[in-house]
């Protein structure tokens, strides 16, 4: 990986003249945010820009689009990606048109695979948007509130709202910053955080019925069928944000998402609370992860994957001496 | 009221030799993070503090007590209350003791009455514990992490997390000042605001289950009975939580709650978005309350009651010009 720093990264951006900057598939407010951020500052300065993403906008978004027009569209130009890890993130047919000839990535995963011919990379930073901010600071753009509310998007998207572990004083600095220069943040995270749509909340109501406890108290687990789908009308993409529910209640310490997909598989999600390996776990069923998050899959039937998953997670409990 | 500014509530507390620190009853996070940074703070440059409230310190807030004991019991030395609206707020017997003889109250409450000798206010201010966070620098206290993180906690309760509309950028800047203290900020978040009892999340699965909706799907209404307290566990104290979750769903103006209380009467919560005045509605049923929060109570039968706080909703709505 051909990592560079801060003010070369600047220096970079400042020598391009049409750049095509490129969010991740599923994007989200990180991603999304530092594009469009990205893209308006590079075009008041003088730079041709779009903003590219194999994925449509989602509704959530659409305000970091909203009164910005790209004014390039095609071309032999520079390619810059942010908040992508991996090349395939950016989806099947980007990766295979882009995944190649990205000029610069701008990112903060600790797993970056270094795909770009340059990478600007901190790790120690809760959202690629306060890398992207820092960018606009050096690159001498005027900030906007629409600029600055794209950064803040990021920044809060990615902490939860100040809330994850991976929030720094700098990101609460960051936010101080962008509220100074107009953002109003109410409304931006009541829409990213309070706001369920009906179905959303149908399929919640569904899922919390069926919670079901194990190891006194210590495990939660949900299970989400296609029929709670249909029911709900509701879908694999709301669910996610279930699953956390799951790890929320006192006393558990290992929250279990169980989810059916449209083979008759299931797909089975792990939320844990240190000291509990949430990787270690879901590797016992050939999954894998982070140490407080992490998946894995079964083709048994559901009762069966239940014992499994519920076996697994006894033992690590055991293992780090807690009764079950 | 007789209004001094932050240099004058300095230096009153800098004359002071012992002082007992008032908290409101039903104390949350603002009134105890303010006391106990507070008392914490004094002690630090030599007065004797004691913190007292009317109510038991609730098993979240017990981390602000940790490490100081009081060196202070009685006698007739200086009273400051902290996030004080009204002293009526002390609690009854808090109220008959103290109420005429607070020397000093720092708050933010705009409704604040004036009821101490001497107040220093500052409604603009998110939580009453940006106001001490200020007098601990005037006093030239050495900051500890102990004082930080009930600093933090305050901020953090009363903003929902740096949410809620009257979160401002010296919000932030405070936060970062105390993570830079040293206060680790996710496992006091996760514990305000990702927790629940297992009796909590009982009642809100029986709660979600009785979702209506009205008019169009812009009012959504939810009953809590004692028998689902029963059933549940739970309790009013916990219920509490359940009611912004009314006005979370996608496309709703008005939530209401509705509970019964003890003597089969019930008690009604609206929450609306503006432009909807949820006090304009409640007063039609003798009740009140502010713009987007508002209760009022009825001794009819259920439906009777349901049939009433919904039609005055519905009369807003038309009156705001949407189809009902």
């Amino acid at each position: 990986m051909q990592r560079i720093d801060l003010a070369t990264a600047a220096s970079r951006l400042h020598e391009m003249s049409a750049v095509r900057i490129l969010a991740h598939q599923h994007p989200d407010g990180d991603t999304l945010g530092s594009a469009y951020a990205l893209a308006r500052a590079l075009q008041s300065i003088g730079k041709h820009t779009c903003v590219d993403c194999v994925d449509p906008l989602p509704h959530d978004f659409t305000f970091c689009a909203k009164g910005y027009t790209p004014d390039y569209m095609d071309g032999t130009e520079s390619i810059v990606t942010v908040d992508v890890a991996d090349a395939k993130l950016l989806g099947r047919s980007y990766y295979e048109k882009y995944g190649g000839i990205v000029d610069l990535n701008i990112d903060h995963h600790s797993t970056n695979t270094g795909f770009a011919r340059e990478t600007y990379l901190e790790e120690d930073s809760a959202a690629t948007a306060e890398l992207v901010a820092d960018l606009i600071d050096l690159l001498c753009v005027v900030w906007t509130t629409d600029i600055a509310a794209c950064i803040y998007a990021g920044i809060s998207t990615d902490t939860g709202c100040f809330r994850y572990a991976g929030t720094t004083s700098r990101s609460h600095r960051y936010a101080a910053r962008m509220m100074e220069f107009g953002v109003q943040t109410e409304p931006l995270d009541r829409m990213f955080f309070e706001t369920k749509t009906r179905s959303f909340a149908a399929l919640e109501r569904l899922a919390l019925e069926g919670f079901r406890f194990f190891c006194k108290g210590q495990v939660c687990l949900m299970v989400v069928t296609q029929e709670m789908y249909r029911k709900s009308g509701s879908n694999e993409d709301e669910f996610i944000r279930l699953v956390p529910q799951t790890r929320q209640i006192e006393g558990v310490l290992v929250g279990i998402a169980i989810r059916e997909r449209s083979d008759g598989s299931w797909k089975i999600s792990l939320r844990t609370h240190l000291p509990i390996d949430a990787s270690a776990i879901c590797a016992k069923l050939g999954g894998g992860g982070h140490a407080v998050a992490a998946g894995c899959e079964s083709f048994k039937p559901l009762e069966e994957t239940i014992a499994d998953i519920v076996r697994y997670t006894g033992e690590a409990l055991q293992a780090a001496g807690l009764p079950v």
